[in-house]
C-alpha cells in the first residue's frame, strides 16, 4: 500500500515519498527495509531501525518517508488494521450449527459449526458466531458483535453492538449466591437476574460474568476486559475501564468510568471504586475507594504511602537491629 | 402468587392480607409496589421501600402484607424459586446430539444440541446436559444433574445426585506432574486416578478440577466452588465447603468441613484446613491451619494477629522515623 | 505383569522374585498386596506398606520383591505407564465432526464429534483431536499431539509433535492491547502476530495463550503450563519451565529455561527472569530477575531476605512495643 494512502486513512501527515510501498507493518527493533514502524520519542529514534517507513511524532525526523502524528501508536494500529485486514468469515449458517426456532438471524452473520442459538435469541446484522460459541435462549446480540468459538452466554443475556468476546468466555452463569437454612447448610439463592453487555465492549477468553441475582450485571460502554477475568453477580463497570487479566471482582461492587486495574486485583464486595481510578496489579481492596488515584497493596492504599512503607518493608531485619541496639545502649547506659 | 401461598411453600408465617397479589420479586431499595422482598433486620426496616410485602424477622412489623421468619432472606430464596421458576429443557436428545454406543439415559434426561456422550456413560433420570458439554466415556451421572453448556467431564468422572456443573468447567484433567528424569528434563507422572464429585455440589464456570495421579480427588456433599477455581490432583473438600472465585489448591491438600474460602485464597501442597476455618480473601496457606479460626494474610495467620499488624504495617515509615529519632537523641546524649 | 519385565521397560534393577505378579500401582500407605508402590528414601521405607513389590533407591531394602533404582519416583511413573495404559481412541473422523475444505488430516488421526477443523489446517500423524476442540483455520499440529476436548486453537496457531493441551484451553486469542485516541477513548491495537508452541509442551484446562501483537508468543520445547495460567501477547516461555496453575504472565515477558512458578505467580510487562530461577507461588514481579535464584514475596525478593524480614514482619507489633519503650525510658531519663 502506497504510504501516501496510509498517513489519509490513518489520520496521519506524510511526510517525504509518498509512493513508497509499504509491504507490512513491523516492530522497530525487528523491521524489514519494506515495513512500516513508528518511533515514540526522540530518544527511541537514536536507535537504530531498518524500517523503510516511520510514524513519528511532531519534533522527531523519520530520517525517510513517514507519517507525523500527535499520537504515532494510534496511527500505527490503524495502519497495522489496514496492511494486516483480519479475514471475515463467509456470511452464512453452516450446516452443522443448530439454530432452534423463532431465533432471528440478521443479514450478513456467520455461524459456524456446531454453534447452537436458542430459541427466540437475536442475532445482529453483521454478526460472527464461532464454531461451538452457544447462544442461549432468549439472547440479544446487536449488530457487528464477534463471538468467538466455545463462548457461551446464558439465557436472556443483553448484549450491545460490536461487542468482541473471545473464546471459552461465559456470561450470565449463576452468582455464587447461598444461604445458611438454620441447620447447618446452605440453600441456593436463586440467580434470576441477566447480565447486560453495552456497546464496544470486548471480553477476554475463558472470562467469566454472572448474572444478577434479582437484577443485572452491567458491563459498560467501551470497558475491556482481559483474560481469565472474574466478574460476580450484581456488578457495574464503568464506561471505558480497562481490566488486566485475572482480575476477580465480587458481588455488587461498583467500578466507576476509565478505571484501570492491573493483573490479579481483587475486590470485596459492595465496593465502590471511583471514576479514573488505577489499581496496581495484585491490589486487594476492601473498602470503597476515591477515584483519580492510584492505589497498590492489600489491602489497597494510595501508591505514594505504598512506596514510603515498602521502602522500610524491604529493610525489616535492620530496623529490628536498629531497635536492639537502642535497647543494648539504653541497658548500658541504665548500668551506668 | 397469594401471599399466602408463598408463606406456605416457604415455611414462613403469614402476617396481614393472605389474598396480597405478589407478581415478583425484588431488592429492598428496588421494588414495584406489587412485589415482595425482605429485610433483615428492624434498622434497614427504617429505610423506605415501595415493595408491596415484606419478609421481616419476628421483632420487625412489616407495615402491610408479610411473611415471618427466623431467616427472612432463607424465605426470600425460597420465594424467589416459586416467583422466578427455572425452565426446564424439554426431555429428549437433541438431533443434533452424540451419543455413543454403550451409553445409558435416564428417564426425563434433555440432552442439548452438539453435546456428547462418551461410551459406558449413564446419565442418571431427569439430567440436563447442556448443548456442547462434554460427558467423557464411563463418566456417571446421578439423578437431577445440570450440565451446562461446554463444560468437560474426563473419562471416568463420578457424579452424585443434584450437581449443578457450570459452563466450561473441567472436571478430571490430568494433575500437573512431572518428575525430574536425571537428565536435566521432566517425564510425565501418568495422572491415573479420577475425580469423585458429590451429591448437591455446585461448581462454578471454567472451573478445573484435576483427577487424582493415582487415587481420587473428591469433592465432597454439598461443597459449593465458584467460578475459575483451581483443584489439583489428590484433594479433598469437605462437607459443605465453600470457595469462592479464583482459589487456588494444590495437591493434595485436604480440606475439612464447612470451611468458607474468600477469592483469590492460595493453598500449597499437602497442606490441611480443619473443620470450620474461614480464609480471607487472597490468604496464602503454605502450612497446615486448625480448624473454627479465621485467617487472613500470606503467609496465613490468625485475623486477630494480622489486624493488629496491619496497623503497625500501614505506618511504617512512621516508625522508622521513631527509630531515627531515639537514635539521635541516643547520640546527642551520648555527647554530653 | 510380572515384576521382570516391569523392572526391564521401566529402566531400573530387578531385586528378588521376578515372576511376582503385579496388577496395579498403588499409593505406599495405600496398597493392596498384589501392587508394585515406590520408597523414595530409608526413612519412608520404616513405615509399613501392604505392596507386593516396592521400588527403592539403592541404599533402601525393599524387604521382599523390588526394582532399584537412582529415581524411583521415576521408574514408578514409568510403571503406571505400564500398568494403567491411556486408552487410545480409535483412528478416524467421526461422523459428527467437521472438517472445512483444504485441511490435511494425518495418518492415524482420531477426530471427536462436534470438533472442527478449520481450512487449510494440517494435522499431524497420530494427534487426537477431542471433541468439541476448535482448529482454526492454517493451523497446523505437529505428529502425535493430544487436543483434548472443547479447547480453541485460533487461526494460525502453531503447535510442535506431542503437544498436550488440555480441555477448555484456549490458544491464539487477542492480547490486551489497547491505544488511547487522544479523544478520552481508546482504539485496538490490531492484534496480528500468532502463538508458537514447540515441541513436548502440555498445557493445562482453561488456560489461556495470547498471540502476539505484531510478532509471536512462544512456549519453547518442553515447558509445562499449568490449568488456568495467562500468557499475555509477544511472551516468550524457555526451554522445560514449569508454570504452576493460576500464573499471569504479562506482555513481553522473556522467562529463561528450566524456571519453575507457584501458582498464582504475577509478572508484570517487558521483565526478564533468568534462567533456572525459582518464584514462590504467589510471588508478584515488578523487575526483572537473575536466574538460578530463589524469589518470594510481592514484591519479589530473594527468598533469603524475605524469610529474614518475615520473621521481624510476623511481629511487628512487638517491635513498634519496644520502640515505644524506649521512647518513654528516654522521656523518664531526659526528665531526670
Amino acid at each position: 500500500m502506497r504510504l501516501a494512502e496510509i498517513a489519509e486513512r490513518t489520520g496521519g501527515e506524510l511526510i517525504g515519498d509518498g509512493d513508497f510501498d509499504v509491504r507490512d507493518v513491523a516492530e522497530y527493533s525487528d523491521a524489514a527495509p519494506d515495513t512500516l514502524s513508528y518511533a515514540e520519542s526522540a530518544s527511541q529514534r537514536k536507535k537504530p531501525t531498518s524500517a523503510g517507513a516511520l510514524i513519528v511524532p511532531p519534533e522527531v525526523d523519520p530520517g525517510g518517508p513517514g507519517i507525523r502524528s500527535e499520537i504515532p501508536k494510534l496511527v500505527f494500529a490503524r495502519a497495522i488494521a489496514l496492511l494486516r485486514p483480519q479475514k471475515q468469515p463467509e456470511p452464512g449458517v453452516h450446516p452443522g450449527a443448530h439454530v432452534e426456532a423463532g431465533a432471528r438471524i440478521g443479514e450478513g452473520v456467520s455461524v459456524g459449526p456446531a454453534a447452537s442459538i436458542g430459541p427466540d435469541a437475536e442475532i445482529g446484522d453483521g454478526c460472527w458466531i464461532g464454531a461451538g460459541a452457544r447462544i442461549g435462549a432468549g439472547v440479544k446480540l446487536g449488530p457487528g458483535c464477534v463471538i468467538h468459538p466455545n463462548s457461551v452466554l446464558y439465557t436472556g443475556v443483553e448484549v450491545g453492538a460490536r461487542v468482541v468476546i473471545h473464546a471459552g468466555a461465559v456470561i450470565g452463569s449463576d452468582g455464587f449466591g447461598y444461604v445458611p437454612d438454620g441447620k447447618g447448610g446452605v440453600e441456593k439463592f436463586p440467580q434470576t437476574g441477566t447480565v447486560v453487555i453495552e456497546d464496544d465492549v470486548e471480553i477476554g477468553s475463558n472470562t467469566t460474568i454472572d448474572r444478577g441475582a434479582i437484577g443485572e450485571t452491567r458491563i459498560k460502554r467501551g470497558a475491556k476486559i482481559d483474560n481469565l477475568v472474574q466478574i460476580a453477580h450484581n456488578v457495574e463497570i464503568g464506561d471505558g475501564s480497562l481490566l488486566a487479566s485475572q482480575v476477580g471482582i465480587s458481588g455488587s461492587v461498583r467500578v466507576g468510568r476509565g478505571v484501570i486495574m492491573g493483573g490479579q486485583v481483587g475486590i470485596s464486595d459492595h465496593v465502590e471504586i471511583g471514576d479514573g481510578a488505577t489499581l496496581a496489579a495484585m491490589t486487594g481492596v476492601t473498602k470503597s475507594l476515591e477515584g483519580g488515584k492510584v492505589y497498590m497493596d492489600a489491602p489497597a492504599d494510595e501508591a505514594s504511602r505504598v512506596r514510603r512503607r515498602l521502602v522500610v518493608y524491604s529493610r525489616l531485619p535492620e530496623l529490628a537491629r536498629r531497635v536492639s541496639a537502642l535497647e543494648g545502649k539504653q541497658e548500658e547506659s541504665g548500668r551506668c
